[in-house]
């Protein structure tokens, strides 16, 4: 558990690969090897040595003072070569980037393990560990760094997690850890699981996983974090042809899709259907309290895509909040041009502060669980700046989830921009404003019943 | 049948407004009348005649050549007054942008048409019209005009429309008109589709409705045109609550929603689920050809997203084309390092030449319907430029249709530049390259049903 930390939370790093060796499969490359030397020098506040087995003939017989962690860009038969040696002088933590190995080598990295008690991440990993608290980035994307913030992501894949890299940084997602486990023929899911479940900077934890080898074990471990933490779950291969490539992909078992839907369920594992999803419901967890009842109201300034969020709250279970008399008096006194009925449509003039009245009458609402906060540019008077206002209202009520959508394309732009470092997360579309509700909604009645 | 025309492709327009009168909830306002001045002027390539009732004192009791459009930006009865006196003056189509008539005030609109057989849009109609081919846009979003492109867009709802308008502008989408029907009283759905079913611009037909008056009439119009055009559906105010305020909204009953979805599914109209889908699907039927059967071919750089796209192939119905022994043959030869089973996984530095060889096997193959390429930039050695070969490799199998999927953020940004103005449609996740594939199916059975 301990050597699993420090996986993340090394204070010596050695980096060792090669600026000759070129292996197209296994991603060992000159290339690759310089970037993510390039990514520790830039982002890592610890101690990096880089070494370049071709200029160095290979590692030196006694190291000055112990890495802890080493990392290992080399193909397989010079990867388990250094390892040993590493092993030998100390070294407790591996990361092995490079893949391709064969299953005898594989069972040479597991006699190391058994002989020194390392712990090793991969083979295959590809992209390694992120942390973005020490700045450690194992990863080959040069200069390629997430914000920082509490959502941890482990990912089977090397491709997936490379994908669920981009689309962190490219929507500006605050990121405590990434972890790639590759093969995973030592530290796998559960071990991961195990320590994100006390690290301090981690708030929601994300997981893609294609098949696992000691499903209750994990399960059982999941079911004791979820308490405190959300677990949500992309699955990949969940039909033969896709299991069957996964199989081949990362040699593991997919396994029976069902099967995984139950575990997940009864583990209050929160199950999502791709990308995308996952990334929104995780910003939804990172940002926002679980919602404590099904009841969403609806506050927007144009009718139709109102309409569109209404329907949305009909198709994911959750109810259209019925507000109180006081809360529709209190907004109609004010506001003589408004309907208070839910969806609320303060009508295409409203800008700052009609929102922040009516937001704060709805929100204390007993009848109101959560609001979905519609605000469109085109077609309104509605500035991107006042959007500054959701925030702070929200922060008023904080029991009460608030999520916003700017429906569009560059309005969507103009407003995550404003909001992007406050607690309200930011959709593009109704519907995944309201199903970021739903899983709000989802989580409160786990945390609730476990 | 002409008239309507002409709200689309006016000679002569005369824009009516005021630099004085404000009305908060119909908007008419100084801003939105400069605006809408403004874009005519700035895109227009007809005449346009703009005056302001205030300075000009009304209009002036003889035009020197009649407009064949009058479009009238003030409050209820004003602007009543001015089209009874732009139509004893000749004009005979209107589109009325302002909203907040009065039942009896809209009477007096149907007394007009019938006295002086002139089609009217609207009242409410709050963004009007927009034909991309001659610059007609008398929208008030000043500047805002979207690409041409052979994509009609009919909106019921102004809100809804303007969500739509910029959705396209953001992501390029190519656009032949924009219609908002607003209130609807004359000029409604069914005209609009008989319109645009002969418009040589327009290949699909995007609607957004709440409710209509003829459902009958406009299924029996819609089953006739999907067979040479394609019509997506989105369908507002599904619940008893939200059909609720839909009624308030634009003044519609919305109906039950199974009886608007077995109309829409017996005329051949394909019903989508949000404003997302709706872009995504009308992108995929404006660029590619139907698809002829079920089998998709998956060819990726990146294992994971490669699964998840397998995933999404069985969920949306389709099926993994078994490849034939001839392609796999072929392919194996020239990459040995490729295993040629579906999804095809090219490995992470496959540039553009093993793209194209592979991508022009997989579509030669004739157990293969569609295909999805899947090009990560992240983790791999792809280059945005390489996808350059997409559309001349797909342009050699004109029947089968091709979507592109560089999954991510930044990814899909960079190579979304590169593919914009080519045939081929580009998605940030598997999911989405996949429901435009299913799209392409259902189109595909329903051209060929009816």
């Amino acid at each position: 558990m301990n050597q699993v930390k420090t996986i993340f939370e090394p204070e010596r790093v050695i980096l060792i690969g090669s600026n000759k060796t070129r292996e197209k499969v296994g991603m060992a490359s000159p290339e690759l090897f310089r970037n993510v030397a390039y990514n520790m020098r830039k982002f890592f506040r610890g101690k990096t040595r880089i070494l370049d087995i071709d200029a160095k003939k290979g590692v030196p017989k006694k190291l000055p003072k112990a890495p802890d962690l080493g990392v290992l860009m080399l193909p397989p038969k010079q990867s388990i070569d250094h390892a040993w040696r590493l092993a030998e002088q100390g070294v407790k933590t591996f990361v092995i980037i490079t893949g391709g190995f064969k299953d005898a080598q594989r069972q040479l990295l597991l006699q190391l393990k058994e002989k020194h008690g390392v712990r090793i991440l991969g083979p295959n990993t590809i992209m390694g560990v992120i942390n973005t608290a020490s700045g450690l980035n194992t990863t080959f994307e040069r200069g390629t760094m997430p914000k920082k913030g509490n959502i941890a992501v482990v990912s089977q894949s090397g491709g997936v997690g490379a994908y669920l890299l981009d689309w962190a940084c490219f929507f500006g997602v605050g990121i405590s850890k990434l972890a790639f486990m590759g093969d995973k023929i030592d530290v796998d899911d559960f071990d991961l699981l195990e320590y994100l479940e006390k690290d301090k900077n981690t708030k929601v934890i994300c997981l893609y996983m294609e098949g696992t080898k000691d499903g209750r074990k994990l399960v059982t471990k999941a079911a004791k974090i979820v308490k405190h933490k959300p677990i949500l779950v992309l699955k990949g291969g969940i039909t033969e042809a896709s299991a069957h490539r996964a199989k081949s992909h990362t040699a593991s078992i997919a396994g029976s899709d069902h099967i995984f839907d139950a575990a997940f369920k009864k583990a209050g594992m929160i199950r999502v259907e791709n990308i995308e999803d996952l990334m929104n419901a995780a910003i939804a967890l990172s940002k926002q309290p679980p919602m404590r009842g099904d009841n969403v109201a609806i506050v927007s300034n144009v009718g139709g895509p109102a309409i569109l969020t209404a329907d949305a709250v009909a198709k994911n279970g959750l109810k259209l909040a019925a507000l109180s008399k006081e809360t529709k008096l209190a907004i109609e006194k004010k506001y003589p041009g408004v309907d208070a009925t839910n969806p609320i449509d303060l009508i295409a003039d409203a800008r700052a502060e009609r929102y922040s009245d009516v937001l704060d009458l709805v929100l204390a609402d007993r009848n109101v669980d959560g609001v979905v906060v519609v605000n469109m540019l085109k077609s309104t008077f509605f500035k991107p700046k006042d959007a500054r206002i959701i925030p702070k209202i929200a922060a008023r009520h904080p029991h009460k989830p608030v999520v916003d959508v700017p429906a569009g394309g560059e309005d969507f732009m103009l407003v995550q921009r404003v909001l992007a470092n406050t607690s309200i997360p930011v959709y593009n579309l109704p519907e995944k404003g309201v199903q970021a509700l739903k899983v709000l909604r989802t989580y409160g009645l786990i945390a609730g019943k476990h």
